[in-house]
C-alpha cells in the first residue's frame, strides 16, 4: 500500500518546484466518464517539463505516495480514476503540450505527452502529413494518455494501434530517473523493448513526458463506401476479397448491425441514414489511396466482383467528400444512439476474425436466455474488435435489468475466453478489470507481469491499483 | 554465474525426457558464422514440444545450469555462440518445425519456433497470402531465432520488422512455466506486453516454442525500378516524392552506392548491371499492389515526377517478373561483392533517414583519414537502416589494416551515436555488442533492462552473457 501524503510532504514537494506547479481538483476532472466513481487526490502536480515530473516522482517515491498521472481523463475503464486508498499525487501533464520537433522528410515528430490529440493531428496536417490515430474522444484525449493505454480506434486494419505509431519515448520511472529514449529509427535492436513496455501500462511502470511519433503520406484521394450483408460472415469473406482487390488502400472496415441503425431511428429520425429499407447488417469500408489511383472505381470493382459473389446486395459509394462524411457520420453516431437508449452492459472485445460469426449470435442466444435483450454489436470487423453491447428490449427501462448486469457480462466475457478472444480489446484494465485480468489472463503472464511491476516500480506507488491489484490490497 | 552441468545432472536430465532427445554437438553448428568464436554446449537437448522444453528448463534452473536456445546458427552477433563460461545446455528447435495451424481468412497461422523461415513463407503462400519477413538467411534461419533478434531485412518499410508480424507467442520461462500466449488478436489491451519484450530479448528472458504470425494479402502485381539518383539526399526526396505518389505500394527502397557496384564489376563481372555507365547512387524501387493497379504505370509516373523535379537523371522499370529478378540479383549479390573483396569492419547501423545524408560524408572523411580506405554504404533506406561497411582502397590487403580495425567500428559507432542512431539496427546485441550497449545505451534503460532480466530470469541462466554482461562477469 502507499502512503498518504502529509502536510509536511506537500510543503515539501512545492518547496521543491517552481511557483504555481500545484492547484486544485477541478470540478468533475476525476470523475469516471461513465460516472461509477471519482478519484481522489492530495494534490494536482502541472509541472512545465521533464525535469519537474522526474522531481515529483523522486519525492514520492521517497515517501512511498502514490501518484496517478493524468492525461484527458477520457479513460472508460477506471485507470486515471483512483477511488480507494490514500489519495495520490495526481500529475497532469496539461503544461507539458508542445510539439517539439516535426520531421517531413523522416515522417516523425517529437510531442510532449499533454498534447491533445486533435492538435497532433493538426500538427502532422500541416506538413502534409497524417497521424492516423482517431477515436472519438480526440478532441480532449492526450497523446501520453493514448500511448499509456495503446488507443486502437478506427485505423488500426491499416495503421496499427497506438504502440504501432510510435518511435520512441521518454518517461520517469518510478525513482524518479529519466529514461530518454526519443529515438526517431524505424530499426533499433538495442536491448529489450522497453518502449513496448510502456505502452499500454497504463501509468503504472512509469510517466510518459513525451514521444516520438510516426507520420504517414496524406491518401490523396478518399472514398468510402456502405455495402449490405447478409451477416457477418459474408462481411469477413468481403473483408478478405477487399484486401486482395483494393488491399494496401483500406484504412477502416466498419460493421454496422440493424439494431444500431433502429436506435439511430428511434432517437435521431433526421440522421441520414444511407438505405430506405433498414439492412440487418452492413459493412463501412473507407479507402484512402495515392495519386495515381482512383478511389470510387475501386471501390466500384469491389462491389461488382462481390455482387457476383452473392457477398453483397446492394451498396452505395461515395461520389463526394460530403458524402463520405455522411457515411461516417451514420457510423460516429451509433455510439450516441446506443447512449440514447442506454445500455445494460457494454463490453470492449475482440475475437479471432473467423469464429466472429459463430461468436456474435451464439452471444445472442445466451443473453436473450437471461432476459429480454436486444444486442448492438458493430466495431472494427477488421481488426475482430467488436464492441457488444446489451440493451432492453423495445419498450423496457434498463433499471429493469438491474439485478441481471453482472450476469450480462460474465456471460459476454466467459464466452469471449471460450472464443480465444479478449475482454479488453482496445480500452485497457484499469482498476475496472482488475478482477476478469485475474481471471482469464494466463497465469504465467500474470506472474511475470507482478514480477515486472515490482522490478521496474518496487513501492507500488505508480497508479497503485491499476491493471495489477496494489500488494496488500484484496 | 552459472554452473557447470555435472554427469549426474546431464543423466537426470536424460532421465526426464523420453529417449532420443539429446545429441553430440555436430561440426560447425555453434561455430559464429563469421569465423571469431565457437560455441560450448554441455549437450544438445532436441525437444519435440513445448513440455520437454519446459522439463528441460525446470532442471536447469534447479540447478543453476545455463541455457542457450539454438535456432539455424545464423545470427551474426554471437548471440547462439556461447563462447566462455561453463558449458551451457543448448536447446536446439530443431525438432519442433510444425506449422500447427493456418488461418487464411485472419490473415494468421501458428508455427513452431523450429520452422525454417523459408518453410513459414511457402506454407503462407500455399493459402495464397504473403509472410512478408524475407532476408538473406531465410534457407536456414528458423523462425525462433527471428523472434528472439525481431530480425529485419528488405520488407521493413512496408511490413515492418518482425516483432510487427507477430501476433502472439507460447514462452518457456526461466524457471519452465509456460506462457501459453498464442492469440490470434489484432488488438488485446490485458496488460503488460509480454510479447514484445521477448521479441528481441535473444533468448536471455525466455525461450520462444511457438508464435502466432500475421500474413497478408500477396500483391497481384509486383514491378521493380532501379533509378539514377545524385546522392542520398536526391535519394531521399525520392522517397518521400514515392511515397507521396505510389504510397502504399512500396514493399521495398534500397540504397545501391557505386562502390558496391564497382566490387561486382571487380569480382563478379558475369553479373548483369542496370547501367552501362555506373551511377555513384541508385535506388531500387519495388513494387506490389492488388489486382486493380498497374505497377509499371505507377513508376513510370513516379519516374517522370522525379525528372522534372531533378531528383532522377536515368532509370529502368522492369517489365517482366524475369527483369524485377535481375534487378533484385544486383542487390542482393552487394554482400557477395563485399565478402569477395573482404571487409576491414562491417556495421549494422541505423540513422534517422533526414540525417542520412550529412552521416555518410562525414563517415566516410572520418575514416580516411585513418587510413587508405573504401566505404560501401548501402542497404534499407526507408529504414533508415545502413549497412556501412569499411574495405581497402584497391590494391590493398584487408590485413593492412589490422591495427586501425578497433579505431574504424569505434569512428563508425561513435558518428552514429552523435547522429542519434543505433549501432545495431538488425542483427541485435549478442555478445559482440555488449560492451557497445553499454557504451551507447541510456542509463536508465540499461538499469530497467537489468532489473527486468533478474525479475524474469533471477539465476541468470538464460543464454548467460548475451546482451547484458552475465552477472559477477567483467
Amino acid at each position: 500500500m502507499t502512503n498518504a501524503a502529509t502536510a509536511e510532504f506537500l510543503a515539501d514537494l512545492q518547496d521543491a518546484l517552481p511557483k504555481g506547479r500545484f492547484r486544485a481538483v477541478k470540478a468533475g476532472e476525476l470523475d469516471d466518464p461513465r460516472g461509477r466513481h471519482v478519484g481522489l487526490a492530495a494534490v494536482v502536480a502541472t509541472p512545465h517539463c521533464v525535469d519537474e515530473v522526474s522531481t515529483i516522482a523522486r519525492l514520492c517515491h521517497a515517501a512511498g505516495v502514490g501518484i496517478v498521472p493524468l492525461g484527458g481523463g477520457t479513460g472508460l475503464v477506471l485507470g486515471q480514476v483512483a477511488h480507494s486508498g490514500p489519495a495520490p499525487v495526481v500529475i497532469s501533464l496539461e503544461r507539458m503540450t508542445a510539439i517539439r520537433e516535426v520531421y517531413p522528410s523522416e515522417n516523425a515528430m517529437v510531442v510532449e505527452a499533454g498534447a491533445i490529440l486533435h492538435d497532433v493531428q493538426a500538427a502532422a496536417e500541416a506538413v502534409d502529413r497524417l497521424f492516423p490515430l482517431s477515436l472519438a474522444s480526440e478532441g480532449s484525449c492526450r497523446i501520453g494518455g493514448n500511448l499509456a493505454t495503446n488507443a486502437g480506434g478506427l485505423n488500426v486494419l491499416r495503421y496499427g494501434n497506438t504502440r504501432d505509431l510510435c518511435l520512441g519515448l521518454e518517461v520517469v520511472m518510478a525513482d524518479g530517473t529519466i529514461w530518454h529514449g526519443l529515438k526517431r529509427l524505424r530499426k533499433d535492436n538495442t536491448g529489450y523493448d522497453l518502449k513496448n513496455l510502456m505502452i499500454g501500462s497504463e501509468g503504472t511502470l512509469g510517466i510518459i513526458t513525451a514521444a516520438t511519433l510516426r507520420l504517414f503520406a496524406r491518401p490523396s484521394k478518399t472514398a468510402a463506401a456502405v455495402f449490405v450483408v447478409e451477416d457477418p460472415k459474408s462481411a469477413i469473406d468481403l473483408l478478405a476479397m477487399a484486401q486482395a482487390t483494393v488491399g494496401e488502400g483500406i484504412s477502416a472496415f466498419e460493421l454496422i448491425s440493424g439494431v444500431g441503425l433502429d436506435f439511430l431511428t428511434e432517437t435521431l429520425p433526421d440522421l441520414r441514414q444511407p438505405f430506405e429499407v433498414r439492412p440487418d447488417w452492413c459493412v463501412l469500408i473507407d479507402l484512402g489511396v495515392s495519386a495515381e489511383a482512383v478511389p470510387e472505381e475501386m471501390l466500384l470493382a469491389l462491389f461488382e466482383k462481390a455482387l457476383a459473389a452473392g457477398l453483397v446486395s446492394d451498396g452505395v459509394i461515395s461520389q463526394s467528400e460530403a458524402q463520405r462524411q455522411e457515411f461516417w457520420a451514420v457510423r460516429e453516431h451509433i455510439p450516441v444512439g446506443n447512449r440514447n437508449i442506454g445500455s445494460i452492459s457494454s463490453h470492449d472485445i475482440s475475437i479471432p476474425v473467423s469464429r466472429i460469426p459463430d461468436f456474435i449470435p451464439e452471444g445472442i442466444a445466451k443473453l436473450q436466455a437471461l432476459g429480454d435483450v436486444r444486442v448492438n454489436c458493430f466495431g472494427h470487423l477488421g481488426d475482430g474488435n467488436l464492441h457488444y453491447n446489451v440493451f432492453p428490449a423495445k419498450g423496457l427501462d434498463r433499471k429493469d435489468f438491474d439485478d441481471i448486469r453482472a450476469a450480462v457480462k460474465k456471460t459476454v466475457h466467459d464466452l469471449t475466453h471460450a472464443y480465444e478472444g479478449s475482454v479488453s480489446a482496445e480500452h485497457g484494465v484499469g482498476r475496472l478489470k482488475v478482477e476478469d485480468l485475474e481471471r482469464y489472463q494466463d497465469p504465467v503472464k500474470l506472474a511475470a507481469m507482478r514480477a515486472i511491476k515490482t522490478a521496474l516500480d518496487p513501492k507500488g506507488i505508480l497508479n497503485s491499483g491499476a491493471v495489477l491489484r496494489a500488494a496488500g490490497a484484496t
